[in-house]
């Protein structure tokens, strides 16, 4: 075997350790019971050195110099699987196995008091477990950083957002962060002269899970490889050929659990469109979070909350939760689908007001990875941002600082893909709109083949060939910017 | 660290690995889309091949060395553990990695091929599979023979009864094939005097659940780490601290979902009544399949068909069912729950019969084994020996030589202890007796803590401590033997 094979070999037994992990995080957040947390963290730290002891093995450092030396056979592909060899290469080699176990063991740890903790409210008890983990991952992000040539937080946004950087995302957040505050007031005030008026519930949940299967089914995902469950905090799991999703109910609100499932089949057709040649090799991967978040939000936002598709699914959505009268006209679930409203939740917000959520999530990790914030200041500083972008303050913690899992579960420097990911949907969008003018009117049948084709050849099919500036820009023709998602919201909301 | 300490160390991280197999296996069972079973197959290769590297590593044979040679300073546990590793290090240094990885592809084909081929009776489909499941199979077990000192067949039992040998099982299956036939005439003919009547169905599989959990609260099964959940074949999985075990239900029969989730209860509870010290170590194992079996059969058939336990699940059963009329009386039900017949199926088999069904297998694997007997005509040889041995001929394979998955999923050797465990249930079950002379009376109140409380001490908490044999002596004061088995059925059937 050349070097070139024997990495792709490597990378493909890590790739496989790593899919058993993903089981194993998915049938944690599905089926466990809680007392066998403990021991399924184990599982998990063990599975996690293996694979990472396999990618840093010093014979791999030695493979990526040879093969890089020696390039000129490789296809444009396999040049790129090098090139994304050598950054998986450097995330890893730059930590210690050890400090890898650690902070696996620590986030399990974590996650499993702030379950408890969340619902409480209460910010102290999970306290020393959140800054066990971000004191573990500052050590991890400094020691990337010095391999990267980073500051630590591009280093932890790194392994989300490859390539991605604080400079590039400052300017872009600066703007949003000046026009939203006076965009969510517009909005809301334009919305006040005809409110949506809310389908009475409750909502059962079989039929609220029936309505789900059927609106994926439409939307083509593929049930003979993957699956819908429930889980405390929806996800997109499993691997492109088992798709694993997950949902929470609210019986007084149908509409929580299928736009999330539509976010989340949006990520898994992503995957399912990946190139089954590159599977299991770092080239086939996912092109990063901002370029995910970027199609569960085109699924969910430009596509399912249109008028087009809303006409379309309105009489799905009355057959399956036997709806009847004026709140369950196309009209009236259109408007409740773009509702805008100054809320605590991220995960509750509108389309409007989401950017301030991430903004101020992305200046506060800024701050406490810099050691400029302690996080026993976060609660009031979390409040403070809340009044200063959305002109709300939460009443406690549940609805504040303690509401998302990222940080204590390690994700820090995940936030701002979000955002990025929004900015990219409505970029791809309005380009797919000049590829294909009759896209509304396509979409307003249930017709989806020329959205996924158009997405398969720009986005899912392409994986990790490009860097996700290079495969916007030749999706678009424009780098990542402001332009589109601002346009976006001037069509729908008049703002 | 000792040597002693270092081999700890290395069977803790084989033990995860496999903990996460156990997992993925669960969730093929339970969850996984049929088409994603070929990926599924590779991340369980790979988990395998791991497990099995860690164990065969040329350190762990000089660690094994160095502790026999110096095991003064090692507790009696200890010392057993040493045992159990070089036991284990035997079992995985005879075969290499690449065997075990292609057995476990060509076991996970064979396994889906049968999957379509048992319902159709197409035993032609799957023989190209299952022939290459036997190969390596025997592969396997000339390796293993090589280093253990025994025949082929011997070798693969071991794998699941440590220590057992045919020369053992051979006279023990000759006094019940000599004794069954007659045995199974007489209890059919005392029952045809007073038949049992079979409760009108449908029952609803959610009732049938709710029966099942209430069943299993009252005998202790932890739900705070375990659940119940459905597959094709039942089966226990998961781990000590995460069972997780599985039933069908069949609407028309309420009992054998019902009995079939009592006797993978009882598998459960020996898992989670191993010693939690010697959790991921050899020695903490459970006793070998015959013992494991032991423990489901005591329950299900000792315990959960006696005429108390069923006089004080009668109410229980009736409640959940919405049960009523003469059909539902315990007396009934006692009846219906010892019922013999002469069937084609060996999981829906009484215990008189059964033997009668292991015996078939046992003779038709050694053949196999030995090469005596071609795959290509097992069909004929399965028909054969029903004849012989229960009178009756499947009229199909799916209720022939297809209906068991063991031999399509590489489980050769394996048969023999569903009858070894089954004579070793009545054994113990004669020795608690003895030792609490109103156990009857405590089932008959629900009342299982001093069952439970003699199983722990006696077998669950010793988990590996003593060989079968050795276990079974000290807890009866016997060795393995048929005479409390016959006991059994004189006293229960009159034969």
């Amino acid at each position: 075997m050349t070097p070139y094979q024997q990495l792709e070999a490597a990378f493909r037994k890590a790739a496989l350790i790593d899919e058993a992990s993903a089981f194993l995080s998915w049938d944690a957040s599905v089926n466990m019971p809680d007392q066998s947390a403990e021991s399924r963290a184990e599982q998990l730290a063990t599975l996690r050195v293996l694979s990472h002891e396999t990618l840093i093995a010093p014979e791999i450092a030695d493979w990526l110099a040879a093969a890089e030396g020696s390039n000129a056979a490789l296809s444009e592909w396999q040049r790129a699987n090098l090139h994304e060899m050598r950054r998986a290469w450097v995330h890893r080699a730059a930590v210690a196995p050890d400090l890898v176990a650690a902070l696996t063991r620590a986030c399990s740890a974590s996650e499993m008091v702030w379950r408890e903790a969340k619902p409480k409210g209460d910010f102290a008890a999970v306290l020393p477990k959140v800054k066990e983990v971000l004191r573990l991952s500052v050590e991890m992000g400094q020691a990337k950083a010095a391999r990267l040539g980073t500051s630590v937080y591009d280093a932890l946004l790194d392994q989300y957002e490859p390539e991605g950087r604080a400079a590039e995302i400052d300017p872009i957040f600066a703007d949003l962060a000046a026009f939203l505050p006076g965009a969510v007031a517009r909005a809301i005030e334009a919305q006040a002269k005809h409110q949506a008026e809310d389908p009475k519930g409750p909502f059962p949940v079989e039929r609220q899970r029936a309505l789900s299967l059927e609106l994926m089914r439409r939307l083509g995902f593929p049930f003979e490889q993957g699956r819908l469950d429930v889980s405390r905090h929806p996800f997109s799991g499993g691997t492109p050929d088992d798709l694993r999703i997950t949902t929470r109910y609210d019986e007084a609100d149908f509409a929580r659990a299928l736009m999330g499932t539509l976010h989340e089949t949006g990520h898994a057709l992503y995957e399912a469109g990946l190139p089954k040649a590159w599977r299991r090799q770092p080239v086939g991967e996912a092109r990063g979070m901002a370029m995910h978040e970027s199609q569960s939000l085109l699924l969910e936002m430009q596509v399912c909350r249109s008028r087009e598709f809303v006409a379309f699914a309105a009489p799905i959505v009355r057959a399956n939760l036997a709806g009847e009268g004026p709140a369950w006209s196309a009209d009236n679930l259109y408007r409740l689908g773009i509702r805008v409203t100054r809320g605590f939740i991220r995960v509750d917000a509108d389309e409007v007001t989401y950017p301030c959520h991430v903004i101020l999530r992305y200046r506060l990790e800024r701050a406490m990875i810099a050691g400029d914030l302690a996080l026993e200041d976060l609660p009031g500083a979390w409040n403070d941002g809340m009044k200063d972008l959305l002109g709300v303050v939460p009443p406690n913690h549940t609805l504040g600082c303690l509401q998302d899992i990222h940080w204590y579960d390690g994700a820090w420097g995940y936030f701002p893909t979000y955002t990025l990911g929004a900015l990219a949907a409505a970029q791809l969008f309005q380009a797919l709109e000049r590829a294909v003018p009759d896209i509304g009117q396509q979409i307003g049948r249930g017709e989806f083949g020329a959205l996924f084709a158009w997405l398969r050849e720009h986005v899912h099919g392409r994986a990790s060939l490009r860097s996700t500036q290079e495969l916007l820009a030749e999706a678009t023709g424009q780098r990542l910017g402001t332009a589109a998602f601002k346009a976006h919201l001037a069509r729908r909301y008049g703002v």
